[in-house]
């Protein structure tokens, strides 16, 4: 497959196979396909060995094979893992070989890559990301068909949970002269959607509402019970989070809505864990319990059978407690139990963002 | 691309391009591709917009365009979403198209699809994976080495954030035959590996150990600063976690730690926030506070930064609190902000699995 590729093109990425077990075999797979052979890097063998011995993992000879490479390739660094990536360049064609776990090929693809692709010449292709709250992506194609079926720049709508972005792409010899063509799309694309627009390119939900918390010295607390965890895991997945999230209570027994949250035990009897009430008494419990500014909670059943109280599946309370009260929203969502639980989240997010929105 | 593919393959599968938005064009390619045309479902497009109504999402006439299907196909339905996936089948050839993200894609492809192919013959491909911890990668190859090498059935390994996965897999004309090729070697890796062995197939490591847990009628809590929720957040994910998984403080902030966890000021003061000391007092007061059979905890530095208090990136304390008193585990990780996140949580779990293991 890589001759074969190799004869369509002049660049081949390949992902997965640099392991050290046995069926790693991409190594070997290019330097045949390059009539390359392969060298041992006697200091990158010192170097995994050295790894093996700090981290007390016991050393096999197999994993040396991770310091092998075709003779006309450089290594890329891997942040995250000892599988070196590769840059193969022979006879006017390149090979970039990078390992398949996620972690390990993104901060690779998205680095050294993309730098070793933008600097082969042939212009640059570039885009920005336009993060959309609140707009269905039919409603958001509605709103922007006109520009979407011009060419330069393309505009193309994407749909996530509970979000759609907008990737606006041009073509030209500098990012300047793509910046130039993108730009005025843009800010057409920003009047008409308006507040519906929460962010660009890589600022999740959860990070554009920390940056607007910490700007006004604000913090915020969690209370979970069916997500339990999943909101604190997302807000705190963003670095610097702890400027603003404070922390929270998974409250997934009806235990510990009343013992830490301090939920009455007759409203969780009389209206069920899964309910409006419920949600803002486990918001304003965590607001007053943590001390923050505003506090999200999070009640629902994520299935897959029905709940103790009899509500159905999908059905989820979210709540917001802030200074001068609080507000819920209720919600009945289909799908399974891991989408139940992140379009909850989302929406809970969701009800804090357009709270903040509509502030002064 | 459809049609290169119909000449070499008998089935084929696409992934993506079935929303409503103009550059979904899979139903239209499908269609030209088979010289076939669209037709346009009347009950399925009724259905579609009783959906958008009940949730209130606004209805733009782009959205019927996921009833319309090559009259030669059959839906395939979406449990978590509004375009359903297609069975395209003419003159002997066969295209299954499913939507791209991944929680739609996900149940398509493992339910109906997965019967689609199976029932077309040619046999059954049937394997069994053995989840292993406390062994890398290339130390399991060498445990296994010689059954790697023989053909049937083919044994192979894959990498995983702390684990690693063995996977047995036989080909046959049924599956009671394939079970049959399978299980023999399965029995004899679980007989070289041991207690390294913690599940099979898809139970996940959490599974596993709320199934522990249930059936002994233990309960779990967790008290998280680092991680933010995620530890919690797996717990939770799993089907009927309820059952022993209580809760637990998402104790981000030291004032959390001290307030809620009840850990003593001056010691975070003396040892700083990311310490042993303070992983196991929060584990204590995580088990005390929740009222549960034990306690798992973690602090650290996931980064970007170096800490407040000088503590190194990827320096991780995890903890847990049991019956009779309590045990800590230091870890210095590699690895950006997501990774080490990601290894603290899956390292709390191995702590308690292999806490449950040594016991009677």
């Amino acid at each position: 497959v890589l001759r074969e590729s190799l004869e369509r093109a002049d660049v081949v990425v390949t992902i997965g196979g640099l392991g050290p077990t046995m069926d790693d075999l991409t190594r070997d797979a290019i330097a045949a396909a390059m009539d390359d052979r392969l060298e041992r890097i006697a200091e990158y063998e010192a170097h995994l060995r050295e790894i093996f011995s700090t981290r007390k993992i016991r050393w096999t000879e197999t994993i040396a094979r991770q310091a092998d490479k075709p003779t006309c390739a450089e290594f890329i660094e891997n942040p995250n893992g000892t599988a070196p990536g590769l840059v193969c360049r022979k006879g006017g064609k390149t090979i970039v070989a990078l390992p398949g776990p996620k972690n390990e090929f993104d901060p690779m693809a998205q680095g050294p890559v993309r730098k070793l692709l933008a600097g082969l010449g042939g212009g640059v292709i570039h885009s920005h990301t336009l993060r959309i709250l609140g707009l269905g992506e039919s409603h958001v194609e509605d709103l922007v068909r006109d520009l979407m079926e011009a060419e330069a720049p393309t505009v193309a709508p994407y749909a996530h949970i509970g979000e759609v972005h907008l990737r606006i792409t041009a073509r030209a010899s500098s990012r300047a002269e793509a910046d130039a063509i993108v730009e005025p799309v843009e800010r057409e694309i920003r009047n008409r959607l308006g507040k519906h627009v929460y962010g660009m390119d890589g600022t999740s939900l959860e990070a554009a509402i920390l940056e607007l918390l910490t700007q006004k010295g604000h913090t915020l607390s969690v209370a979970e019970s069916m997500t339990g965890g999943e909101l604190g895991g997302r807000l705190s997945a963003a670095p610097g989070a702890s400027k603003a999230f404070v922390g929270g209570i998974i409250a997934y027994s009806a235990r510990v809505k009343q013992a830490i949250l301090g939920v009455d035990g007759s409203v969780i009897e009389r209206e069920g864990p899964v309910s409006e009430r419920v949600a803002i008494e486990m918001a304003r419990g965590a607001r007053k319990r943590l001390g923050s500014t505003f506090a999200l909670a999070i009640t629902g059943n994520a299935g897959p059978a029905s709940d103790v109280d009899g509500k159905p599946v999908g059905l989820v309370y979210v709540a917001l407690a802030h200074e001068s009260g609080h507000v819920a929203q209720e919600k009945q969502y289909g799908g399974d139990r891991a989408s139940i639980r992140a379009r909850a989240t989302q929406q809970a997010l969701v009800l804090l963002r357009d709270h903040l929105a509509e502030r002064p």
